[in-house]
């Protein structure tokens, strides 16, 4: 038997331990070495928003394994708290550290799994202690204790006082669970977001759905604004130079101007590769900063393999590279790291679509490929259809509705896909996924056989009727107009409402015709009177309706265009619609 | 403009509404024409029984569109009991029966969707006023009314009284559904199926957690077994020849010799292509006596088409030709015929994946593709998988275990799938449809993004976890031994129960060596010992501890297996062992 070699995986969480669990099961007799510069390995990442809202109410539940465990299971040698500092890639050898020393260790394979360091945002102030961040164990240990802390001294004292205030910088995946936790324990929440919706990769239309339902919950939202400032409320002089300056409350100015009194602050603009170890080894990075790896997740260096947030991927559809950071792929990389290091054939690895998934109070929102901003900027010629089907048969009780946006270019190939919605969104983006995984189009949609009974679908689910729709959309049976085309709509076409007197009456275009449409093809007369020669666009509430008049209309001769998305997704996007008083009549 | 052409569409429910709506979408002109035999069209047919267990509590909710509505939003002449007796297909044209009158109706294009009709079983009896189906509204109506009539008689008299009683022939999908809802209505249901287990598309080693869940919900299950005789409780000569036999109860004589007195009987033993009209009209029909039609849903006759129940669909994986009598299909190609008359370009119909799910009170079972029985009658090689993963992440509280059963080629692509469990298996079965339908494979599955945060599934998605251990089994990097090998195992290999001894203590087979996973490196020489040469048999209670034993035995040069599913799957294809002294020692 040869003497067993050494591989050493620096990151102990999701890809390092993934790929050293996989290299044991692989290679029983390798010496497996997990340096982790923290005190936690393998620890649930994702589950920190939910131990800070208390669903996850042991701690313990989120250590997923131990050094102990690790060691008794899989005979990894685990070491918490050493830190790597360099790499000799000649002598292939790390440099470790320790609270108590300096060692070097030699290996075989060398795994980095560095993660991600969050992005310091330009604020001044960030380092008052009331300002927080959600990214490890210790920082949920630190919040949980700040919150229990708040709402304890609030106990004690007066019980009809205001709720202790938060304020989340950043309305990105992590935020949004921040919110809703900090939310769930009883606090005001002020949600600060640069961009001009919540959660900015999803496409501007879907985006109020989600800041309707952070409202509805008492989240006051600060949109297209930044934090400038972070300064204690109390003034600075009442301490002294030399006084530890007090844990809150603090103000936050706003860069639209507006102030904030908050007893926390919790910061979340995204993070950036802690790719530092491998630039300074000499690895080849890529522009963004992110490890260059090969389909087995090998670096520059023959002997090094890396994976997670550090290294960089391709994005499908556009394929684009870059980091990525998501749990999925970096277990599924370690996995293929390990593979690769044990001389074992690796799955390749498949573009990443970036599926990624959000609850926000009673909503769910989900995304799978490229969302529309990407699709412009990388200018890919695309039609953008707008769905809102039941998530399961209208006449079976609950039906709740699903706002799906998706993006298919021109030969029919889905591009990517959005969903909002109270129940059922997992399971279509996860369906809508594997379809693009496949490369599958608007008919490959419409022919899938999906599971079908009232408690769970449709005879037609929503995948179904979103490759109708793109069906009829691409081969130009339902021409379509779309919700930002507003002003061009207005502007140049008729604007017929098929939607009921009574919808009609409680809303509507000004200038719009209203003939339900029922009555339609008694009334062609009055449409095409209206319309002297100009094009007709059509729309109901939600697209459905107006499409069988779009038909009728196309099948008279009319020139005729259906809104995609209907009444719902233009207010989405206009939501001035729905408080301007003309629109009303 | 030329002449309007005309559509007659005979059946109007799933696929033939489908089509003349569809029809109508794309012709503004045509003259359709839908003769429904029965007194509602386009009812929710799979609705039936949530209506019977009041769950859709307005009967109304099950009549989506009525021939007033259909005429006033599609300009459909819609003919209910209006019963097609003959094509003419020289002519062009059917002849129409109604209660009045005969009439012949010229057509262009003709549509068959006539659906299918109820087996009748060979049961002496079955025309006693007590027998029931579940097919139409008519039967549900008689159903309701019995029910209520013998729940309101309880009611008046004596409370304390047993409930009604009901026995449900046929365990099937539409079974299932009457057992939940009668139970759900308070009767005693006796649920009566010919082959050995209940739902018999789902694979033998499922199918026990839906008899565990009827058994828990008081169902008594009388498996393998047939009705026979039904006939009146109360003696014919009470009676007299000439007297009109009591509505109930009966007994049911089954085919084992048992006895069921019951109050209401449902029979639901499958259905066969409704064809008898296009066969007399001289249209090619399959062996199995359903329609042959091409890809555009046209039949034999280039003037006529024909879509959903009746019609011959090729199947996925084995290429097996025959009816699928499934929703879905059905209106997916009353759309493709309808393009097809029109002239439009049709969506290709892939081979049907005979995709299906059913709820059993908690329980939810879903299938897609070949089953094993299937796969095993088409000589078709493949390896099974089964896992049991947690529906989300096990951290996030309220994770369900979800029981997958997979088969795969050699070659690693799918070739079926099913799963029981509480929640999240109507997604990992539309996921796995998705993948099939893509031909995709187990690296395919291993690779697939979908989305995770806690609440939703995991880092590593079932359909993920099934896509590694399928890869495992199928470059034996860890071989399996199936919980139908148990005798051959048992003779030929040790088995080595490596759970944790309380576990053992709970039960165990005989002879089985027990060491924890966690003990097993330091006491190889054990095994060696009690091997003593033979192979080594593995087993956990759901196949991932035993996974890490084999590749420790195999590390070492045992020839070590592992049992596919664990002792979950053990006792649930052998439930002796769960009742056997000895196993329990």
């Amino acid at each position: 038997m040869t003497a067993s070699r050494r591989i050493v995986v620096v990151g102990g969480v999701a890809g390092g331990m993934s790929a050293a669990a996989r290299a044991r099961r692989l290679d029983e007799h390798a010496d497996i070495v997990v340096l982790e510069q923290g005190d936690f390995v393998s620890f649930a990442n994702c589950g920190l928003p939910y131990h800070l809202s208390g669903e996850i109410d042991r701690r313990d539940s989120l250590l997923l394994h131990t050094p102990a465990t690790l060691a008794s299971t899989l005979n990894l040698d685990v070491r918490t708290g050493h830190r790597v500092t360099a790499i000799d890639r000649d002598a292939r050898e790390v440099t470790v550290q320790t609270a108590e020393r300096t060692y070097r260790l030699p290996y075989d394979a060398l795994l980095l799994a560095p993660g991600a360091t969050a992005v310091r945002p330009p604020v001044e102030g960030l380092d008052h202690p009331a300002v927080h961040a959600l990214r490890v164990v210790p920082d949920v240990d630190a919040l949980r204790a700040t919150v229990d802390g708040l709402l304890a001294s609030r106990d004690d004292g007066d019980r009809a006082a205001e709720p202790p205030t938060a304020v989340v910088v950043g309305a990105g995946f992590i935020g949004l669970e921040a919110v809703e936790a900090l939310a769930a324990r009883g606090l005001q929440v002020h949600l600060v977001e640069l961009a001009d919706h919540v959660l900015p990769p999803l496409d501007a239309e879907l985006a109020p759905l989600l800041a309707e339902e952070l409202a509805s919950h008492g989240v006051r939202l600060h949109l297209g604004a930044g934090a400038r400032k972070i300064r204690p409320a109390a003034e600075a002089a009442d301490y002294g130079e030399e006084t530890v300056r007090p844990a809150g409350p603090v103000v936050v100015t706003l860069s639209d101007g507006d102030e904030v009194t908050a007893d926390l602050v919790v910061v979340n603009v995204g993070v950036r590769p802690a790719s530092a170890l491998a630039r300074e080894a000499g690895l080849d990075l890529g522009p963004s900063g992110a490890i260059r790896v090969d389909g087995d997740q090998r670096t520059s260096d023959p002997h090094i393999w890396a994976v997670g947030d550090a290294v960089e991927v391709v994005q499908a559809v556009t394929g684009a590279t870059g980091p990525v950071p998501l749990a999925g792929p970096a277990n599924r990389q370690g996995r293929r790291a390990a593979d690769s290091i044990c001389g074992r054939r690796t799955t390749p690895q498949a573009p990443v679509l970036g599926t990624a998934i959000v609850r926000v109070f009673g909503l769910t929102a989900a995304v799978t490929g490229a969302n529309q901003a990407t699709l412009r900027r990388a200018g890919i010629d695309h039609e953008v259809v707008h769905v809102h089907p039941g998530h399961h048969a209208g006449y079976y009780p609950g039906a709740e509705q699903i706002h799906i946006v998706a993006s298919f270019a021109p030969d029919g190939s889905l591009l990517g896909a959005q969903a909002v919605g109270r129940a059922g969104v997992d399971k279509r983006i996860d369906v809508l996924a594997t379809a693009l995984r496949a490369g599958m189009g608007a008919d490959d949609l419409a022919e899938l056989e999906l599971a079908y009974s009232p408690p769970f679908g449709s005879a037609k689910d929503p995948v179904n009727m979103l490759g109708f729709v793109a069906q009829n959309v691409l081969d130009r049976t339902m021409p379509q107009w779309q919700a930002w085309e507003l002003d061009e709509v207005r502007e140049g076409t008729l604007v017929l409402d098929v939607r009921s007197r009574g919808e009609f009456a409680a809303g509507h275009l000004d200038g719009a015709l209203n003939i339900p449409h029922t009555e339609l093809r008694d009334r062609l007369d009055e449409v095409r009177d209206a319309a002297g020669g100009r094009p007709v666009s059509v729309h109901c509430a939600s697209g459905v309706r107006s499409y069988l008049a779009t038909r009728i209309l196309r099948g008279e001769g009319v020139d005729a265009r259906n809104l995609s998305g209907g009444w719902l997704t233009l207010t989405a996007v206009h939501p001035e619609l729905l408080e301007d008083v003309a629109v009303r009549a």
